[in-house]
């Protein structure tokens, strides 16, 4: 389902229903631009990599946000998926106020989205606008400013002295007595510009305290209000700053309340995602890592990465092998052993009959869907008992083979009424509309609905996401908030404990009793070829070969050499695979 | 006639053409943003506006140029128009190499243009990309360094070590006995990735001199080539080179001949167009404001501004007022008293029959035919013996009233076959093209043809725009090189010579024997408002206030106590109408 400006506000219930009512999210973004140029090292730090993240959250911005919810369906025993997209704008056209926002874009980013079809007048034309929490208080206290009058005054000038002179002896005029005048409910000054206008809504308030100026078109009008016309007016000016501020907050609303659910999110290659997320919708991210890490759990306590789950289960490599873009993990999917649960579109969704790849709705569909096959098969791993018996007469899932698809019309045909399969196209549902319309039909509709039991049941199985102790269950503890991160030593990038460093011969654990000189240490292990240093804490880190060439007991002679003859003390240097082997002795 | 990449580079005859025929050309631009948000002053000195522009060149881009080209048409006695409109994208996916380009964007700049209808879709899908002459050299350098495999080493990773050996294998025994293999022509090596495409260019380069290696889909082909064949090889890949580049520098050949043309440009507004123009496509803007002032004036020897003609050319103030946006200015043309000349677009470019303002290409065109109106109005009030008398049976001017466009309509068919009005639709000329297609039509065109003397002549008035002597003819000469410039002390922005100071009460020329410090005036000054100080050399500057509202002689003898009592010696204070007057009196 589209989302456009124009209809973002009153679309906002249907969005909160689907989140409320979900197991899970699904989240996709289109972004600006990715990195700026030049700057991708093969191998970097994490805390490196972070700024750089960081730093891209300043310069590029999320255009296109894909959500797709997916809930349980008891009854028909399925999951029905509801896709939202999203094009995201910072347009000033809205509301009143709006920050004057500057971004970047990245020329092959657009070039990227332009094969996938983007529609970049949707985008300007009818994306939605945000607010950043902060933005939002300085917007209220700004509005409220103006409410209250509360503006810093200003000073007359020259040319406008015979213009204020003429308005005040307009006012004087009838003030004194206002049924003399044409007018006696009150006075109009006609101006010709915002400083004039100002320069009238000054002088009210500073010599006429007991009157009250308000805007009109081309002219402000003075009046005299009794304390009830006041309170009204104060009251319907409050109104008007809430609403323009529901408006100006506008996506940052789904976001919030994506957090507020406490569900689930999956990503695929999320990081960056998550990234966006909050530095474009939230608060800009913090410098320290450790501090973003708390932050993006404290929002989103469950992440789920399907590009780090199957890149990382050593049973899924098995049946998926080493590809894992979304693409292919959606082709990979696609089998029998990935068969439970069935995932339908729900039928007022039906903007995903046709493949739209790169369009975020589209994919965060695919990663949902992905996720929950991965964590189904996840679970038949553990508990092959839970796997269900093939039933005859159970229809074949949505992405069977064609030859089949005639078979099954009949049987779908039967479950019309209930939340139907994702493949009614739009006009088939107006067909449907129309057929209802006739008397006779709705009654039928009506005896179906009573038979409730006649719904078709797919028998999928369904598998909490959370035990009812609380937990992760065991099949996905390995892997929550876990999610990829590439080029680093670090086999993913961990929100709540710390990362464990990849095995390979060019990787070396450093520790010594007091603090390391971090250059020294870099500079000690350049001998060898390129390398990172990527530190736990003051006294200890991991250095990471890109290549290394010789023997590691060469290497950590040498280094521990060079590091005893600059005064390091109390040094250790191992192999990562030592150092993960003595952890495990001392941990046993 | 609107450009998109994909005709580019099989229109640039027709642009030449326009160019080289036309008597200027006229230009207009749309960014992507104008400057960082909360960054203008009321006020300010020159160098720091010109900073400002420098900045906004090296952040926002061109998305849209427009350039319309006006020639004198002797036969009809008019002008002749083609307006071009090119939108302007720095895709990669043009070429083999594009610098990644990121810009930025201001939120605000697209909302502007969305309201004008601007299509983002053509923007990113038809903009022409561009390279400047720096990138352009880099670009051949970096092609050529391909094409003689002259790249760095790099290092054969450990996985691929297997790979090499067997190439390296496969090589061998061909390269033994050419005939004993299944191919006896060379050998293929298949490549499943970019790394190992270079490793094999490298080996085959490094151990295998006499060979060559070409790259194919999905493998390398090993050959041995005769010197024939690789003097042929190297030909071709010059000539490829070559092209790629042509389609790299892209639009840039356009503003290249512009610049060639040593032609009037004539533009509304145009300083920031100007700074783009250059910024963008020839060279970042240099730091310093009077080697800007070189750099422009070397490319674009003639600017014109109607915007400052119309603000600054008293006779032209009392016939059209104060409002000078070019919509006014538009409005203000379309009378009588600016009927010459007439301005006709040719039939060729009928994109602009309907109004599409700020559309650039429709903007450049109403800009020039402006300055067509504006120049020939001066022209006139300094040779009114120049006014041509009115016909009886002269068309009216396109622009004229409604009501008479039916009587016209019969005037101008007699005219169809000569360079038509631009009132003919794309549908009209292609019933035209019909109409002309039966044998019998082609002979009375033909007639047409040869009965030259029949063209109408509108009696439209020529003036030069360079007189035979090589100078600015004198109803142009105080303005052409000046550009407005607003919120600053000066009247205008010149190219070639120094500004002049605006002359109003709030404004002094301050001046002594040895530098002055710049500090201290600033400070000396500011008891009495809000003033900038622009320093024309060490020794003397201007000082403006945004309002003084006191008494200037008051000023003058503060400031000069002031610096006095801070040391400075040989100090002149006077207000500008002072100096003014007295470089006059100096001066006769």
């Amino acid at each position: 389902m589209e989302i456009p400006r124009q209809e973002f506000q009153q679309m906002l219930p249907t969005i909160k229903k689907a989140i409320d009512e979900c197991d899970f999210i699904a989240i996709d973004t289109e972004l600006s631009g990715l990195h700026r140029p030049g700057n991708s090292k093969r191998m970097d730090t994490l805390e490196n990599r972070y700024a750089e993240f960081r730093e891209a959250t300043q310069r590029f911005i999320i255009i296109q946000f894909g959500m797709c919810t997916f809930t349980w369906d008891e009854k028909a025993g399925r999951y029905i998926a509801r896709a939202f997209n999203f094009y995201v704008f910072p347009t000033a056209m809205t509301g009143k106020i709006q920050p004057n926002r500057v971004f970047m874009t990245q020329a092959q980013a657009f070039d990227f989205l332009s094969k996938q079809a983007f529609d970049f007048n949707k985008w300007v034309y009818q994306g939605i606008p945000y607010l950043t929490k902060e933005e939002e208080e300085a917007y209220i206290s700004q509005a409220t400013q103006r409410m209250t009058d509360d503006l810093p005054d200003i000073p007359v000038d020259d040319k406008e002295k015979a213009f204020m002179e003429k308005a005040k002896q307009k006012i004087d005029i009838w003030v004194k007595d206002p049924k003399k005048t044409e007018d006696p409910e009150g006075v109009n000054i006609n101006t010709r510009n915002a400083y004039q206008r100002r320069l009238i809504y000054q002088e009210v308030r500073k010599s006429y305290s007991e009157l009250t100026a308000e805007g009109r078109s081309g002219f402000i009008r003075v009046m005299r209000l009794t304390q009830k016309q006041l309170d009204k007016r104060a009251k319907e000016k409050l109104a008007r700053i809430k609403k323009d501020c529901e408006e100006a907050v506008g996506f940052r609303t789904v976001i919030d309340w994506i957090s507020a659910s406490r569900k689930y999110i999956v990503g695929h290659n999320m990081l960056l995602d998550v990234c966006h997320m909050i530095g474009q919708f939230v608060q800009p991210l913090p410098e320290k890592l450790s501090d973003f890490k708390k932050l993006a759990h404290d929002l989103f306590p469950y992440m789920a990465d399907t590009k780090y789950i199957c890149s990382t289960a050593a049973i899924l490599q098995s049946e998926i092998g080493s590809a894992t873009s979304l693409e292919n993990l959606r082709f990979e999917t696609n089998c029998d052993k990935f068969k439970n649960p069935r995932i339908d579109m729900h039928m007022e969704f039906p903007r995903y009959i046709n493949e739209k790849a790169h369009e975020a709705g589209y994919d965060a569909y695919i990663t949902g869907s992905v996720f929950l096959k991965l964590h189904s098969y996840l679970e038949f791993q553990l508990h092959p008992e839970k796997v269900p018996q093939e039933k005859e007469e159970e229809p074949e899932a949505e992405s069977e083979k064609e030859e089949e698809e005639e078979e099954e019309e009949e049987k779908e045909e039967r479950h019309r009424g209930t939340e139907g399969g994702w493949d009614v196209s739009d006009q088939e549902e107006e067909e449907d509309r129309a057929w209802l319309d006739s008397d006779e039909e709705k009654q039928e509709q009506v005896d179906e609905e009573e038979k409730e039991e006649e719904v078709y049941n797919y028998g999928s199985v369904r598998f909490p996401l959370i035990n009812d102790d609380g937990k992760v269950p065991e099949a996905l503890s390995e892997y929550v908030n876990k999610v990829t991160i590439v080029r680093t030593g670090f086999a993913y990038f961990d929100f709540v404990n710390p990362e464990a460093i990849q095995e390979t011969a060019g990787t070396f654990y450093i520790s010594s009793g007091t603090e390391l000189p971090r250059a020294l240490v870099y500079d000690a292990f350049g001998a060898f070829g390129k390398h990172i240093v990527d530190m736990t804490d003051a006294n200890s880190g991991f250095v990471v070969y890109e290549y290394l060439k010789q023997d590691p007991d060469h290497v950590k002679a040498a280094v521990a050499q060079q590091l005893h003859d600059a005064g390091v003390e109390g040094l250790t240097i191992m192999t990562v695979s030592e150092y993960y082997a003595e952890q495990k002795e001392r941990g046993e």
